[in-house]
């Protein structure tokens, strides 16, 4: 394997002994060095979860071989394997409407390199953010959304999507509900930021209703998107301490911080191929 | 005025121009000495909020006549008021069944100093806890409930409130709901801690609500109980990151720390007068 | 006094009875109204610190007059004052060199309105980061500074600062001692963000010093420059937990979200006059 | 291996390719099951670090040859080992003087069964808290502690220890500096508390320090002691915001909270074999 300094392998499956011992052996014969091994076990399902970070630069065999022999350990093992190489790296399509704190913060953290994936393109129902994408040398493409094309504009983006090779979307405040068929292609890779602390104040305007029910934390979240709106696999959250002298636009102020945070700890962690998803829950390995 | 060596007003009105000087002139011509003023506006009521803090110990008037005078000042600006004074330290009634972390968290902190009210007595519909308010030299009163004696039993409990002088009442994990005939008699004035983040997982169980929906923040909240549960306005939350690894079992564990932490900030503000409920807001003045 | 539909008052003074109330009254009988009182004592040394937000748009006096009857007021009491209208906003400069995520941040909270000053230009001693500026339609300055030139280059900047009307100056991460001459023309004036939870890890490379230490949380602090580095008046200070696995540019990377928090909390402060300086401490009201 | 169900193996040494494999093997083959894994890399000093928690219940050898070949394969790799077994429950003293939050604290953890070890006893150089240490069950050993009597006294603690088979032992607010010798001979088996985020305040009174600086929060340092006051490798650490109108004494209230939690936390970990220090630093696997 020439290019692939290193790769990541996730796994889960029933939890039976060895599997550790196994899989370390697996990779162990094909030349690869564990970096980094992580488990994890649901009590409730007795099922076992499992990432590992291996050097693959002196491995002995192809891609393609070390594929079709894992499938093999897989059945095994019955499990459910997920490859990828550090030199495929993902490419990420930003969904957004008129807010621009989520993208500004998507597009410096990724110029830091705190993002270890690429920014194909940004998409948006407004023309408003243009501006932003261009200063970031992004392409930029407006996709109006009406109630009468919303499948139409879906069926645009997602032909530029598969043109783009795009493998993860992130909706930074995108104020449209995607259909159960954009969902459905995209399933575990569309990651939504809501601005409440789900569960808590699902639907509109959280902000408003955390204020009149008078909470003294505000929240924000982060989460796949699934059919049910507001229910998806919670991947980050975050909160902040709020007081009765702030007004819902100070509620909405300091949300956008809280916001930018829970959204770009989900996007780094969806990179670095460090979150499983089972059932409604999400394992997010450190 | 011998004893008091300062007092708390606290007032809410219409806000018309001219409230801050009255109240300041006020107090400054019977020979008080503002130590500190805080206020609030509700901006959507055009209501306006005010606590001081005052030094009343070269006033130049009685107790009663201040009171009275105040009522008048009160009238011109369709106030409600409410008068406290350093000397008459307030007495609290902690309820409790069998888990102890909040209990103890009271005593502790009780004796440190930093709660600026008197425990005067522990209730309890289980006889478990009687050695932990033994040991902090508190009397404790075994008043067992039942689906049949509930009324009978509050009936007792609130007898000895009386008996015993009881301002206020701490829920420190009461596993039984209250009447609403109860809640009435002390509205504002009982203190309850649920262990979620309201307005999430309301109810029972919400530690095993908030592993099944996989959240990765889990809160606690301390509010005044009304009829309706787990709807009372809010005092203090808090919340603690929590992620896959956790069980149920560490999810209770963990918010034991929060639980505490809620409640004895609402005992408190409460105890130095620094709560205002206004609708289903507080306004907790620090 | 037409334009100014508020005022901010702050002012500290030996602590006696009937500051509150006279502060009150001065204003009352002005017609103005008081929207919000804030008071604090330090104890230590007796001395009362207030800042009063009035309205003033009823006002039966001239701003002059205003002002100089506020002198007869403070030299009773033996006040120290401060008075800003605000029709009358400050205008700030940033100070920044290569890093840009202060910059951006900065840009972006005055943009949502959270930072009540206009920004009127940005120095640089790189040209790096003009684009920025322009981004944003903001005049950008560069000036070189090296080990000679030091002096010239200051003086170059308190020019431009004067032309513009400048009030108070943002460090925006600025890698540049400043001299004690521009410090003390700027008293309380320059607000700095350092890398660290100060006192901890003065002077250069904070995070390295940070991670050799092997500390748990990492922090950071915004204050006003002072002669001696690192020492000044703190105003704000966040942190955030890290771990071993952190690398020097994990904690460099994860340090900038805390840099940008405590900085832009400290230019809010500030630009609603809500910060008062004593000795070394500041007084930051809410 | 009867009646350990599970045991823990640390082990650090150079990185070199094969560490994982040639673990989770050693195990596996003598009848062992991974049931958790956890690495470290140091990066500047090419040092692996590992954690592996596994089921020793179907064990095909005896412990004391599971041991003997363990050091086999630890001379191959150069590894520092160490293991421990489920079955041998830790056993700690607590030291104190007059302050009992952390005391109470840690007690109530363990009666909760979240401190996975045994207080064997508790040595104070006051007897003012025997009261608690009975309330708890505990023996309680009161040995005064005078500037000349210092070694002698350190030797009583030490006997007593030895005698009651102490494996660590906890600083809880134990105001008395600890001689080398005596730390020598618990190397990396004292865990003080520190009330101040170190290295910020090291030495006393570290809250009347942070209130004359005028921080705006405060923390909390567990860490293990060495011959260099609050120099040793830290373990947790937490602080919480504080402002100006905290007077020390609130410090002191604020901070016992933090406290108690960075104790108990650094307890809880090393209990559970969690920590691993090397040089300056501690690697804490969660």
């Amino acid at each position: 394997m020439k290019n692939s300094r290193s790769a990541v392998l996730r796994l889960h499956c029933p939890d039976v002994p060895g599997i550790v011992y196994n899989v370390a052996k697996f990779i162990y014969e094909r030349g690869g060095n564990i970096l980094h091994a992580q488990q994890h076990k649901e009590e409730l399902d007795n099922r076992f979860f499992m990432r590992v970070h291996f050097d693959c630069s002196g491995m002995n065999v192809t891609k393609s071989q070390f594929i079709r022999e894992l499938e093999e350990l897989a059945r095994g093992f019955s499990m459910e394997t997920n490859l990828s190489f550090e030199d495929e790296r993902k490419r990420m399509a930003i969904m957004v409407s008129k807010y621009d704190h989520c993208l500004y913060d998507l597009f410096l953290k990724h110029k830091y390199g705190e993002i270890k994936a690429d920014i194909a393109l940004v998409v948006s129902n407004h023309p408003d953010l243009e501006y932003v994408a261009e200063s970031f040398d992004t392409p930029f493409f407006y996709i109006p959304v009406t109630p009468d094309n919303k499948s139409e504009a879906e069926a645009k983006a997602m032909e530029l999507f598969e043109k783009h090779y795009i493998d993860f979307i992130v909706l930074a405040r995108y104020m449209q509900i995607l259909t159960p068929t954009f969902v459905d292609v995209y399933r575990n890779r569309i990651i939504n930021v809501h601005h409440s602390f789900l569960p808590a104040f699902t639907g509109a305007r959280p902000y408003h209703q955390a204020y009149e029910r008078g909470v003294k934390l505000i929240g924000a979240t982060s989460h796949y998107v699934t059919e049910d709106l507001d229910e998806g696999p919670i991947i980050y959250q975050e909160c902040i301490r709020v007081n009765h002298t702030h007004s819902v636009e100070d509620l909405i102020a300091m949300g956008r911080d809280i916001e930018k945070k829970v959204l770009s700890e989900a996007v780094k962690a969806h990179a670095e191929d460090r979150i499983m998803v089972y059932r409604k829950r999400t394992i997010v390995f450190e």
